[in-house]
Formats: C-alpha cells, sequence, structure tokens
C-alpha cells in the first residue's frame, strides 16, 4: 500500500491543524497509509483525519513508550532514538507532505531531499541559496493540491482515485 | 492491538521456518499483530503464519528499501540504520518469541530483557552466568505453549482467546 | 576541550575546500577539536586543516568500518547508522560551521537549530517562509569571520584566543 | 591508534570497579584508545584506569548532553540515541572487553559477536545452547590476561608491548 508522511510542528496553530486534518482525510480517500511522527499538533490533526476516512496510521515516536502516542495512531512504532526518528518517517514514506513547521519539519524535508522522495509543503519553509529561493519543495495552495501532488509521486497509488481540490 | 515480535535469524533450518510459521498464525489467531525484522527465514515464516491466519505483520527493516520486505509484510519501515534497527523490533512489542536465531537475536533478547519485555524461547540462546544457566528467557516446548505464555504477558491481549498447545 | 563542528558535502569545488581547509585550521588554532562526518570532500579539507595546526579531529561515520574515515581523521566513529549519523555530528558539537552543503548537510543544520546550537554558514542554505529570507544561519564572509563567531558561541573556548580574520 | 571497548554495568561492585580500573590502565600503558559507554561504573573505572596512564577515552552517551559523560572520558558523544547507542560502542572497537554486567552489556556482547568483533570476559555473561555453555566469549581469569588477549586481536596493535598478567 502506498503510504505518505505528514510532517509538521507538535504544538501548531488552528489553520495548520485544519490543513493537516483535511490532508490526512484526503489521503485515507485516496486509499494511502499515513506515516507521521506520532504525537501531537500536525501529526495528531493528520492521523485524526485519516481515521475519519477510515484510513491507516503509523506513527514513528521519538519515546519509549507507545503510550505517546496520540489515539489515532494505528501502529505505533516507539523507537527510542529521540529526533533521530525523523530519518525513518521519510523513509516510510513515498512522498512526504510539509505543513507548517519547525525545524524538525525542516531536518525531514530535508532528508526527503536527499534520498529523492518528493516534498509537498504548505506554508512550509523554503530553500533559498544566495539569496535565490529554490524550488526543491513543490509549494501547494491548498490540501487538494497537496494530496494530488503527493499522489502523482507515488506510482504505486496510480490506482486511487485522483480527487478533487 | 497487542503486537508481539518473533525474533530469529534471516537463514535457518526447516524445523525453525515451521515453529516461526506456527506461531505467526497462532498469533494472529488470538488478535496479535506481529513485529519482526521483515527479512527473510524465521521472520519471513511468521509473516507467513501470520497472513495465513489473516494478520497484520510488521517488518522493521535493517536497509533503506521497503522492497527489502518480504512479500508477507504489510507495513515496512526501511530504516536504514542498519542492526540498530534490532531495538525499534524490541520495542514495538510486548512480549518476544525467539526461535533459533543467531547473534543478531541474541542482541534482541538482550535489549528486551533490559526494558523488561518479556522473552520467550523455542531453542534459542540460553545464559549463563558461572556456568549456572539463568531463567531469563522462558523456554517453551512448542509453538502453542510460546504464544500462550507470551499472550499472558501482554495485558491488552486479555480479550484474546487462549489458544490450544 | 571545546568541539566545532564543519559540515559541508562529501563531493564540492576548490573553493568550498579551500575555505574548510581554513576553517579546520583556524579552529585547530583556538584549541578547538573539529568533529565531522569523517568522508571526503569538506569533511576530508577541514580534518586536514586541523591536522595542519595540531589540531584533533574526529569522524562520526556513516558506515561501518572505520576505514571509509579520510586519513586526516583521529577518532573515527563508524556509526552504521547511515545519514542518521547526521545528528551525532551535531549533537557533538557545541557550535557548526557550514561550508557549502547539499540536502545532508541542509539536514544537519536544522537538527543544530532545534537544538538550539548556533549555526554559522559560508555559502550555505538559506531559510525562507513565505518568500522572506530568514537570519536562523548565521552568514559569514569568510574563514575567519565564521570561526570568531563560532567561538564566541562556544563559553568553554572562552580562554582561546581570538583570531584575526 | 587501535581502540578497545570496556563494557560493563553503570552501577556495579567494588570488584568489577577494580578489575575495570586495571583493565582500563593496562590498555592505555599499551597505547590503546579506550571506547566506552561514557557513564558510571564499569566505564568510569576503565576511563579513569586509563587515564591515569596517560591513555584516552572515548565515551559514546546515550544522552544528549556533553555533561552525561563521566570525568575521565576525553571525547564525549552525545548521541541522543538511547540503549541504541550501545552497537556504536562495539562499532568503534577493534576488540571488547566485558566486565561484569547486565543486559545492556549483553546487547554489546551480541552486537560485537555478529560483528566479528572478539569479546573478552570478565566474569560475564555465558551463552549457552541446548545447556551446553559455547566459546564465544573467550573467558580471562584477570585483567592482564584479557588486556593480552585484547591486543592480540587487534592487528595495528601489534606494536605495542605484551604486558604482563
Amino acid at each position: 500500500m502506498p503510504t505518505i508522511a505528514v510532517i509538521g510542528a507538535g504544538q501548531c496553530n488552528a489553520r495548520a491543524v485544519a490543513l493537516a486534518e483535511e490532508v490526512g482525510r484526503r489521503l485515507a480517500q485516496a486509499g494511502v497509509t499515513v506515516v507521521c511522527g506520532g504525537l501531537s499538533g500536525v501529526m495528531e490533526a493528520a492521523c485524526r483525519g485519516a481515521k475519519s476516512a477510515g484510513g491507516l496510521t503509523i506513527g514513528i515516536l521519538p519515546g519509549t513508550s507507545r503510550g505517546d502516542a496520540n489515539r489515532w495512531v494505528d501502529i505505533a512504532i516507539p523507537t527510542g532514538l529521540g529526533e533521530a526518528r525523523n530519518i525513518i518517517v521519510v523513509r516510510t514514506a513515498q512522498a512526504v507532505i510539509a505543513v507548517g513547521g519547525e525545524f524538525g519539519t525542516l531536518s525531514e524535508i530535508a532528508f526527503a531531499l536527499k534520498f529523492g522522495i518528493p516534498v509537498i509543503g504548505l506554508n512550509t519553509w523554503q530553500l533559498a541559496r544566495a539569496g535565490k529561493i529554490q524550488s526543491s519543495v513543490h509549494e501547494a495552495k491548498n490540501s487538494g493540491e497537496a494530496v494530488n501532488c503527493a499522489l502523482k509521486a507515488v506510482p504505486l497509488a496510480g490506482k486511487a482515485d485522483r480527487i478533487d481540490a
């Protein structure tokens, strides 16, 4: 089953929560498993959205207890690796959607780009060199565009219906 | 959902394969998710057994590609951490069943015991100090006893029916 | 002893090599241990520079063999963790100097900023939000300014002489 | 420089402390760098012994702060990986000397044997299968024999003088 990561901060504003929930719901509707860092904020919202559409959710946790996972995580993976678990979130996904996000999210964007995994951004980091913003992160206007863009990047998700933005 | 790890070597004899497959099947019948290292040998047999009973399987992979997982893995987690992924296999489980196994399996037994996670063994390592074998690993006689013993150690699996050995 | 990381790509142009070598030499002259990813390019140049001034160098390697380290590494730490070793490079340092760099370097910048470790950049990534470049990475004009800026961020290095840019 | 790990528990009895200190001192006298987990107990004693003979010590820490290292650690590597750092302690060494030890030490013994790194034991774990104790861990009678045995396993340490038991 295709798997897409939703990444973002554990503490975030209402707009990011709403966006992440929409992204999670749309991914589940398209038959995609959602993987995330398993905690609160954007992670929890994405899982809640996915579960609202009957999807499957994976939480790759930094701590040692499965109890750290938010209540919408189906598969909790307590790594005990701290922030090093970010790299596993990314490797588990075939595309990454970043919603807002702080420096932890930036580390995940960096790893995804390093591994050639497409990154779609919603109000997230932009990368620049010598004052010029680069196009490494595909910026989407809304959750529908973000999900469609991510689905195009996931070969196995070809069977999934394209969804309206 | 309760999750139990089945650990053992990637290359093993027919007896270990048969045991691991029985263990996987019995765990799935009891409503338990099977987590393992995701590769061949005991890991593959446990997953195949679990899937034969309609269970859910998780493979925590050492490499960077989900394609490394055996075909019976539902949820592939490519960690890219090499043998350090052993610790994640253990942390994801509430009990561990070791079937045969080499030194990698021994590392998983060690971590489980360190974390207070019960370890049930089938033809696996024994630990000794000063020439005296210790009882840290609970030795089971067959797959049924191993699974029953593991289920007793998993509080959330209390609802699952005890199965006949 | 204060420890500062020099990060950058394993393959880089002559200008980055020259900059990294100067940075390594200046850090060693200030009595600072250099930590890096232990491989070629910027990492090797920084180590070579540090050794030219009698410094101590640490290489946190992604692979499993100490033989992967460049010849200027004194202390080789073969982690076997792949790119997850980036987080250890950063945690080992009290400040980070980025010279050029690709996405792996970006992941290290992200972790450093997440952990509150100062990042000084020489021709490296800039971070932006909504089209506006942020000041998270302190941009230095040359190797002397980069090293002085990093030294100011390292309390224990206070005894070390400030060096001329 | 050849590097040998001294592994053992963070809390241990006076006999283990004395043994570990002797081992550390003898390793340093033979020109060997001591690597360990960087904390207290056997780890601290080994480092103290090594420093008493002017040796170099490396501490691979589970936590995120270099301040967690015992005071005899020269090179502190705060991994933030928890017990997963055990695998790095082992990979950094060309031989391993286990002094007593609990389950964490057992995980390090297991990884060392998996990687083909010789393990010498002083009052440590023994491994058994089917009731028969195996010879995977070379059991030494005292610190001198342990160090000599480890030195023989380290090709680059050939130049170092053999020391009296």
